[in-house]
């Protein structure tokens, strides 16, 4: 909370995972904290479907309010895009977890209302986790520009056995990767498809990304560690419709021969209100560290 | 040459590879080396573009001609096609090499009229290599039946995040994957796809297959090496349009919700003239060992 | 049992883990049983702290002895162990674990007595496993020649930052390697060490063995999987007291500049009675497969 | 340079690789290049074998000296060592590689003069390399503290088969980690042992180092990376005697049960003086990216 001694009323977005009718029960004591709190609610459109009342918004349009609170009830994919969404206003989430831990939504719902006190009082700990800016160009033109939090991934589609993309890193030329794909990924993003591709896990408090090769045809190919105030470009050099573009997981956009990607550190970032576990414990837990 | 002795006259195919102009400089020669040494010749079309004269015969039809010999003139790609279109009928292929050594293709141009002498005396030595033979299985339903010589691949599209995949060896469960896809790879593929999602390498005479999860969720998912006796099975427990099917590495099929993969070991096998080189040769070749 | 119809009586060896107060609980009603269905009973000197008695046998005299059945209370190390020791003599083990599930003694102690029943019955179904035989090989003396059920293991000590090894399959030069250490496993083996150096799991009924590199130098050398019908040899290329060589984890023996560990298949297998678990229900559970 | 307008005589210290011939022809006419610009000249007892006239100097006595140059003859052992010896004082190195190509030391002989013009106009390019400090602390006592450019390594000895250590960053418990050994690398470093260990190779100038394990016994433990301005502390909880303590690959130091090795960044770095190859045209050189 920027200025928890504001006068002013203070206005709390809440978006929700679908179909989920636990959702459902939460909202009635939810709203009601809230309104005894004085905020002002307005809930995404997944929101509505469990509770009427509060004025719906599109995810897409909750950066264009003034907010001080989002509050998440999902589970680290419903956070992701509640983080893209408002990633513009540097507003303070909250991930509330339905179920199992998440890397992000590390909140049980037993929590909340302790959490929301820890809040409104002032005394929530934040914790800032670094964004990309990733642009998608053809040609000199920007296709595209987005946030992402956890990775930028090309990959290959049904039409292909493998493709060709060159990587660059401050325009300077990294190597050609004969590869299914290529994943640029923040230290959030290191423990999602990253992880799976065989790259390392980066402490949030890194200041670097990883681009991780998919499958890479060179086996000396290996995760890159790199800082975060480079410029990482990705070209693809293969013929049409064999590659597409996928941001934080969502569907992928299709590319062309000669398509960039370019990410950046975003002068924006997430900040993340947390429970008491610390990045270990979370890490222990969501990959059964030590238990074989 | 199964009866070098027999007074009818041979047969030899030519497979060829597109698009490589030298190809055709090859012809004269070798058409006239086969013409002396009472072979008669049939081409495919990819050769038909480099010469006139002899038969041209689809790829698809090669089968169902009694033949003696496949000249493959071209890379590992072309041989491996070639071997797929001939499997049925279990003749030896000779495969030239056009550039870099191949797995497959290990006999350079330079040897490749010695070789054929040592055919044509019956002294050349030939290596069995197996083949799988693999269903696409909707419901009941056959809806493919495929000799495969690498790998068969069960990918995801750009609609996917990961796949659900259930993995069955001879009807019993395995286990269940989250991941982008899973190979089902021969010794001859194990150097190919499953090697770069980080599969090991069979020496051609191990009677198994080898199953290489790709980018899998669980990172205790390791490949694993079962007896090429076994029957293996891949369910597909995601949405449709999410995952296709791949044969060595040519263009997907889709698959819906429920679709199977059923892969076992053909009764043919794919009969390589070998020259000299071991199969370690040309892996330490191929993989560079012991450069670094 | 080879041999349930037989008239003359039957012997039992029973083999324990030291240190675990709860295994002198098992033996009064073991040894009663054991002595109602007419077994004689040797004991190892592990056993002979729990219970006085039956003869006390050394576990490297077991071998000298006509059993019928090995009952071994522990763990995978224990049954390790009394394998090897009975190797010789293809007698048949009962692996009972007295805690977690082991990847060999899968049979919990709550199935102890019906499958002893079963065993008498002559109804219980046995495994088998491959075994090696791993000779150190100085010059032309044989320095040692052991029995391997799981890995035979080359690998550094703390005076060498890695080692030089030549692999050698069936006598055919396979590859140089510069790495901390060279494994050679059995499918029984590769779920041990193997596993964790990044090698594949193998399939009990694999004929085949892996021999896997631990942190090699060159990052194109993979596990490698050979027929079990081969000899492995690995060369140590380096200088004296760099290398030792360890079988099965036991403590390892100093290698000198030359010498050869040469692994085969042993003649004899060891012969596992298994409760109704697969294999795969196993692994899942040992490597949690799935879980995350 | 720090003060190249200085016109106090300036001192340079040449540190050689042993047994390598070739070194003895540079020595004159190096001798006579730094005679003619006015530098003082000190060598360490390699090179004392090599030519005589310049003053011998310990390696170890280098730091007391002070230096403005120091001229490294060998490959990148040889510089590390030179940077160990001499990273008290913050001088700078010029590694002139005398073969191959090295990660540190890829100035080739024949630029040897045009760099040494370069540095004595002021106009040669330096780059800045993380230095660690590590210290072996036994209960409260600094058993030893040590300069580390590559990494800090406590793997197992002959009589273990895997040791359990436990991870602490900035004193927050990470994980216990059953496995050969544990690696804490810098980004120099990190394409040195920890690459074969599976690690990521980080970007000289990322502000991070990298924790890897060696083999580790749970599939799910990956390499780490953190912040340089952490603290680093592995703690050995086996036995004595199974476990030794290496410091840039150099003969290993014992271990005791409880002993920890704490490494933190230090506040000296090391200075390289560049030639122009950027770091991922060495990374493509030594690693042959792209060459499958």
């Amino acid at each position: 909370m920027a200025s928890s001694q504001a006068p002013t009323p203070k206005t709390a977005a809440i978006v929700s995972r679908p179909s989920r009718p636990e959702v459902g029960q939460i909202f009635p004591d939810l709203l009601k904290w809230l309104a005894d709190h004085e905020f002002k609610v307005i809930i995404d459109p997944e929101s509505g479907k469990y509770t009427t009342g509060p004025e719906v918004v599109l995810r897409s349009q909750l950066a264009s309010r003034e907010l001080d609170l989002v509050i998440v009830l999902g589970g680290d994919g419903t956070l992701l895009s509640a983080a893209r969404s408002t990633a513009a206003i540097d507003v303070p989430l909250l991930g509330v977890n339905l179920g199992s831990l998440g890397f992000l939504t590390e909140v049980p719902l037993a929590s909340l209302y302790p959490m929301l006190e820890a809040i409104a009082r002032g005394t929530a700990s934040v914790e800032h986790r670094a964004l990309m800016q990733c642009q998608l160009m053809r040609g000199e033109t920007v296709r595209g520009s987005y946030f992402v939090f956890n990775d930028a991934v090309v990959n290959k589609t049904a039409l292909a056995r493998l493709n060709h993309y060159d990587l660059y890193v401050d325009k300077v030329f990294v190597s050609s990767y004969r590869a299914d794909g290529m994943i640029v990924a923040t230290p959030t993003g290191s423990t999602a498809y990253s992880l799976s591709a065989g790259g390392p896990v980066l402490m949030p408090t890194v200041q670097a990304f990883v681009i991780t090769p998919v499958s890479p045809h060179a086996l000396t190919h290996r995760p890159l560690v790199v800082p975060d105030s480079t410029e990482i470009e990705i070209l693809l050099r293969s013929s049409d419709e064999v590659a597409y573009l996928s941001l934080d997981g969502q569907p992928g956009l299709d590319l062309r021969d000669g398509d960039r990607v370019v990410c950046r550190r975003s002068p924006h970032q997430v900040n993340l209100f947390r429970a008491g576990s610390d990045f270990f414990q979370v890490l222990r837990s969501k990959l059964k560290w030590g238990e074989r």
